[in-house]
């Protein structure tokens, strides 16, 4: 049966030695009070316990039964309410939160090691408090300080929670269709009308409440995109002194029955002339709604990664334990009926596959956790300017790219199980059905590649790009890095595409969409050699101390550098087709 | 709501236009008693009625309620039973059985038409009588004239089913390792005594009766592959006058939870003593087995096509009436709140994907299926031989890269419908989770792989290989064929591979294994190239005769070409890299 342990050692080796988070932290006052080497590995193992000892022990099970919506509520799963309010008794909602209004103010760093743990453990566990942490994140962004001292030190502790009501019937990627309406009040408050779907936890039996941010439109607001606000409007109202008032006139109408993430609720809610509170600016919505967006956005491609990495460790097991056919080079284990299946070298593909992606992907989250740390705490106005620029290029790579990648690393994990790996019971086909929503929610993944080739490299101009690519050029003219010549191959690859990109582009608009989703790949597998010829390099100078962990960190960079890179070259050649084949047939003749 | 159209005039172009198939019949004597271009187009309109209106609106339920298993017996969803009783009286069982003993004697190039409709339909449904039709198959090539006269009829009529009964919990790919022991008894039958799992039909209530074809040891059997032996084994036994007598000792032990055909029962399957029958010769039950493991192979093969189809079919409608943005070069449909989503370049690339990979692969499945017609049914020693050859190359592609392809179809399907493709009711996932078995049952597409590098190219040292390039070789030097160049590039490539990798596995048997996959990938992909330039030729010369739909297939060839066709390119790189990188790792450093 699938279990869950925390990769602490890779973790601390992306932290420590790949991106020594301690010296970044001890430089940036605000960290440097919470946070250096010592407490974040308490952190990390006291995650790995808690996700794995309370919550991933409830996946299986929570699958099966799934969400119930009964009489215009929601029931979770058993067991999921006792470990809910175990797991919020160690502040793990409000762990990156603002210390100001109870939040612990730990690294993003940090945070994404915790937030893989959680998804890997358990993905529909984990997207109770996902949504809390970005709601935190737009409130303390954009919301008024009477705002935030309400809502923020109950969502920081997990006693309530937040969601994210963008969705309409018939709005979800074009945001600017939305219809739900919100009237002014007397008292400065407004009368919030709509219906939303897709609302992740929009009811839930876990919390005491639950803070909807709302998208709505005020009476006097231009149509389309510009004349959208957001909106908080509690589930039941509160009081002037924090306590809990009447319920607001809030319902969840139903719930979706879905492929996967079954103990996750995704509600219908309506507002039926609920009360509610405007966040920042009227018709500045979607710019105040960005911030949880793109929050979420890192974080469900985190959900790629966590699922990849259960995915490898089942598959692991799965592999070194099943005995089938002897190894082509001849027996290895004489005294069983047949070798064990990792001999052979397709299994070891698949698992080397997974191996290399999942750990590419750690790194890329950390690093974009870094950038997120820079952006916020950086005294340094141009240091923090760049990273926030490179937060807005690769945002889009990490929410596609590990979901993408994820997904085909959870179905190679179903794969080595052979005919096992469709049954229930072996959790792994659970795994292939809970990654797939994360390339579809939260902007599908062919809206991220729109986003990253169309706003971030075209529209940029590629200084963005440029900045990034920098670095890993800066990295390969190092004396000693492995792979230098690769990886500037690769990155000479990435340059160029963009380069005749931006050039198609002013020629046809068609040119963008055509090659987004190929060209975002391409970016992804690039800045993954440039993350494992760091690694590599971290690798080769510590050997001597633990030569086990690091060669097969060397052996994994040398599989991603002559089995997985390679994939860039058909990107390149499918991008540079260009848009034409895609518009000889006309809508009617599909 | 899905529902499934056939494809009746993309059907009708491949076998009529395509491949000239009625002149074939003709020539063939035994199928120009049985078949021409009116019957077989009468024939596939029939299949399409059948599937379209009895048997897949059954597929959605069937899946949510799921076949179940009660006090030792199978039940079926609601609407089986009776849609069977219909669908039988049709005689689709016996659809390309042997006349003599009442099948149709139809060509299996129609068959395979057929099949795909089935599996579009409803995957689980066409399950139960894709065994008897496989069962059959094996029964008549190989069983007694008794046996055949005794069972062929009703398996024929569909009033009994067939199932394999290979799989053991310890005995999977492995097939050497299996327990279950055959004892003669003194009236020339035997007594069968074993467990098998994922057995597909083990168990269901459509049928009077049940005909397991099981893999079991004689006392005296030697150990390994070489001792195991074929027998039939009914799950009611027969009387000598056909009628049926006491039940046997073979009883369903519990069905599989699994990720999808839920509708299916996949059964563990206990014999106990049952009376059986030798089929073949002692000791050479695998052999016998795997008359009915190719057929199955291609059958499982086109599971992914239909699959696809389906998938693609939903897809288009959606892309047709979803409003939501506008077009990058301008508003489409100024008139509505957003222009439909098939204006956008992303969407189409999808749609074109599964367009292309569903119609390749319609075209190779009759290519195969043609070729298994010659095998049977020539007269010139010389064309019945490489047939045989051929069908022997072809099958592991068909199988393995139906169903890759078919499964990443119906994720890009999956895609098109954004958050609602997540949502059982629209049908989209459940196409994801049905057709993800096909990539791992009847030998997983890993195991495909090996069979065709290892066994069906370098062991043949590439003979048969040549017999297939030569044919694309022959078709791009005629004048005016569309593609030429970009076709003889693909085929030297395959070529050039194939000859580097039979000199590589003398050198090193691990290298098989290292590239078998991206090997018969590389094989698909060429192969369809061929397929693609086919059906250009053929629509560039009838284009005027029905513009639109000749149009629309140069349009797909067009993108085949331009934007599918360069995947080959990592392909070759990949494996060229060779084993190397897969074996740096010992076992327990994974």
């Amino acid at each position: 049966m699938p279990e869950f342990n925390a990769p602490l050692r890779d973790m601390r080796f992306v932290l420590h030695e790949v991106f020594a988070a301690p010296a970044l932290w001890a430089r940036l006052p605000a960290l440097a009070d919470h946070v250096d080497a010592d407490t974040a590995d308490a952190i990390l193992e006291e995650a790995a316990k808690v996700t794995g000892q309370l919550i991933a022990p409830l996946n299986r099970a929570g699958d099966e039964e799934g969400a119930l919506w009964l009489a215009g509520q929601v029931t979770t799963p058993a067991g999921f309410k006792s470990a809910y309010a175990t797991y919020i008794e160690g502040g793990w909602v409000g762990v990156s939160g603002n210390p100001e209004f109870g939040g612990m103010g730990m690294p993003k760093m940090l945070a994404v090691q915790f937030e893989e743990m959680l998804y890997a453990a358990n993905s529909s566990f984990a997207l109770y408090s996902a949504l809390s942490s970005g709601a935190c994140l737009a409130i303390d962004a954009h919301a008024s300080q009477a705002l935030k001292a309400t809502y923020l030190p109950p969502l920081y502790e997990g006693r309530w929670a937040g969601s994210m009501c963008l969705t309409e019937a018939h709005a979800g990627t074009d945001l600017g269709l939305i219809r739900t309406r919100a009237e002014p009040l007397s008292d400065g408050s407004y009368s919030v009308s709509g219906s939303k779907m897709f609302i992740t936890g929009g009811d839930q039996d876990l919390t005491e409440n639950i803070i909807h941010l709302v998208l709505a439109r005020l009476p006097d607001a231009p149509a389309g995109p510009k004349g959208i606000s957001l909106f908080l409007v509690p589930k039941i109202q509160v009081n002037d002194d924090g306590s809990l008032g009447e319920p607001n006139a809030v319902t969840c109408g139903s719930i979706e029955h879905k492929m996967g993430i079954k103990a996750s609720a995704t509600c219908v809610m309506n507002f039926d002339g609920a009360r509610g509170w405007l966040i920042g600016q009227a018709n500045k919505g979607l710019a105040a709604m960005f911030t949880m967006m793109n929050y979420e956005r890192l974080s469900i491609g985190i959900q790629g990664i966590g699922c990849a990495e259960t995915s490898y460790q089942n598959a692991r097991t799965y592999a070194r334990e099943r005995l089938q056919s002897r190894a082509p080079t001849g027996t290895v284990a004489p005294d069983k009926i047949a070798d064990p299946i990792i001999v052979h070298p397709d299994v070891r593909r698949m698992l080397l596959s997974i191996k290399a992606l999942t750990e590419g992907g750690r790194a890329f989250a950390s690093y974009v956790g870094q950038q997120l740390d820079l952006a916020k705490y950086s005294a340094d106005a141009q240091e923090q300017q760049q990273a926030s620029a490179l937060v807005a290029l690769l945002t889009p790579v990490a929410k596609a790219f590990f979901t993408d990648t994820g997904f085909d690393s959870c179905v190679l994990g179903q794969q080595v199980f052979g005919g096992h790996g469709y049954i229930r019971e072996w959790g792994q086909e659970q795994l292939v059905r809970d990654v797939r929503i994360a390339q579809i929610y939260e902007g599908t993944n062919g809206i991220q590649a729109l986003d990253l080739l169309g706003r971030k490299v075209i529209a940029n101009e590629g200084v963005t790009l440029q900045l990034f690519t920098r670095q890993i050029r800066d990295f390969a003219a190092l004396p000693g890095t492995p792979y230098a010549n690769p990886l500037l191959e690769a990155v000479q690859r990435l340059e160029d595409v963009s380069d005749w990109l931006r050039a198609q582009a002013t020629l046809n608009p068609n040119e963008i969409g055509a090659a987004s989703v190929e060209y975002l790949h391409l970016f992804g597998y690039v800045a993954y050699a440039w993350l494992w010829a760091r690694m590599a390099d971290v690798a080769q100078r510590a050997r001597e101390a633990e030569p086990a962990f690091y060669d097969a960190k060397l052996a994994t960079a040398s599989f991603y550098f002559s089995r997985v890179l390679p994939r860039t070259l058909s990107l390149e050649q499918t991008i540079r087709a260009g848009s034409n084949s895609l518009f000889e047939l006309d809508a009617a003749s599909f």
